[in-house]
């Protein structure tokens, strides 16, 4: 096991405090699993709570800001956070304007947070839950009744967030995040299992060689294995399966997702080919993230996701935000 | 092979057409291998020069941009761009006070740079170079007389870049950079060696289990290797390598650095141990920075840089930045 930790049990606490260390702009309470804005709750604002299993990261500790999440609550490596994390988390950032729940479409993520928003409401917490359910490789998986969230739910969480930064009401914060999730999918190719803490080996078997096509972010196999792939070949095949399903009419927002392990050489290299098979499809395109950004831990590979955005979308995603991972200005 | 490529000989190229594609507000140009900020000359102000080997990306085209780099010229893989290359980058960038040009300690790097800053002068443009050698693990090195360039690049980069944006003339701009250089030490470990497009396979051997002690950004071997270690114990011989050549005597930035295939998960985890150790030994620190910055392909391991910053260094590091990679407001 070749790992930069101390214990597989220790490895979400430990981060948890590497990221307080080098942001003090954040209230994180190790014991506790919380990262939380510094000054909620936002009196008049609506609050964006996100989490589940560590091993995505930056997503999602790594997206609480102004301009995005309020909170986060990481659960273990690939393991739901508990309702009950939820619930604090959800009482931490509440400033009596509601909350959104932010859940990724796994079995474990969607038990948990229906029950945290039960007891949420009965403590007097307005709570709506937003699903992201993006990836259209697969429809069940080993985790999932139905499509499986993945690169999506950045653009969920920044919209959301941007929204509920300038005010917007509760249904309107999760009108719009439903949106974002509705007018976007994702497709991801792993060149390298990943390799759990707990486990100590590979997730699954990939010989040198072999690319698994139709991953998740959970080190689950995808829907197929092929040969090794040029670059070229790569995009062509994700976007492709991308614009399958979802066929848009104006500019896309895209994110060239990191899986972990992928450089940036490489992945900059794979936006140039994602770039000119959307030019070739007549995809038009508003702006386009590069980097690992929603993780499956040390896999190698990658995932393209597209958004379709209107105007008021596309104003969201380029209001200001300041996250650990994510930022920028006017 | 697992990479995410065409083929090797288009690696760089590829990567310079998907920056350009992903960040329009740089100016790329593929052929030339230049990465310029779009304002560029700056009329009133000294330009900052880097480049370097591909391979250590976001290192330094990922810098480029107001507050950081003028200008960056990236070579192939592991290769020092050519004289012809620095000095176009120049000459895009001179607004008539000169250029410094950023040089990590790379035999290649000092000898085309020395060139390219004689052809400039030769065309009248005021040159200043400052070599960046911060790497305490080993004196002469394959590709190195003297001590090897790595992750103080970043902050002299942005010190200078900060200087520059704010007015100070040529002399002023490298006598800080300079000062930067000589107060960061780095040390770095690789949990598993890099494999660079052209020759597919790993630069070194590590077995599983195995640690190499010191190593720089160019799969090169380190000074030690040894038995695996916990992050705890990384932690500890990093920062003591470190320390037992640069004695702070006033508050430190710090780089806690993955060498472009670890998670951040396990970064954040080793982050926690380097600011343990740090606050055992009584080492202030003024930020963090955690993150893959200065980069060794697909390398997985860590590198620890810490700079002693007086309150000028610390408010030009403050200043704002707007990078790929480094982006900050007031």
């Amino acid at each position: 096991m070749r790992m930069l930790i101390n214990v597989p049990e220790t490895v979400v606490a430990d981060a948890l405090r590497g990221l307080a260390a080098a942001h003090p702009t954040l209230r994180v309470d190790v014991d506790k699993r919380l990262v939380v804005r510094r000054d909620a709750p936002g009196a008049g604002r609506v609050a964006v709570v996100s989490g589940g299993g560590s091993g995505h990261e930056p997503l999602h500790a790594g997206f609480v800001g102004p301009g995005m999440l309020s909170a986060a609550c990481p659960g273990e490596v690939f393991t739901s956070p508990v309702p009950d994390q939820m619930l604090r988390a959800a009482a931490a950032v509440d400033g009596g304007r509601g909350v959104v729940f932010v859940v990724k479409n796994y079995t474990g993520d969607v038990l948990n947070f229906e029950m945290a928003a039960e007891l949420a409401q009965e403590e007097g917490i307005r709570v709506e839950r937003v699903l992201v359910n993006d990836d259209v490789a697969v429809t069940d998986s080993l985790y999932t009744a139905g499509r499986r969230g993945t690169g999506a739910t950045l653009f969920v969480e920044k919209i959301a967030g941007a929204a509920a930064e300038e005010g917007a009401p509760l249904e309107r914060v999760a009108a719009l995040a439903r949106q974002v999730n509705d007018c976007s999918r994702s497709f991801g190719v792993a060149l390298d299992a990943c390799t759990t803490p707990a486990k100590g080996s590979p997730t699954f078997d990939l010989p040198p060689g072999e690319l698994e096509l139709g991953v998740g972010i959970h080190g689950e196999p995808g829907r197929e294995r092929r040969g090794m792939m040029t670059s070229r070949e790569i995009a062509d095949l994700a976007v492709d399966a991308v614009l399958s399903d979802l066929r848009p009419s104006g500019p896309v927002l895209a994110l060239v997702n990191g899986m972990g392990a992928t450089p940036l050489l490489e992945l900059y290299g794979f936006n140039a080919e994602v770039h000119r098979v959307l030019a070739e499809r007549g995809v038009l395109l508003a702006h386009t993230l590069v980097g690992n950004y929603v993780t499956s831990l040390d896999m190698a590979g990658c995932s393209v996701t597209l958004c379709q955005v209107d105007e008021e979308l596309l104003r969201l995603w380029e209001a200001p935000v300041e996250t650990a991972a994510l930022r920028w200005g006017r």
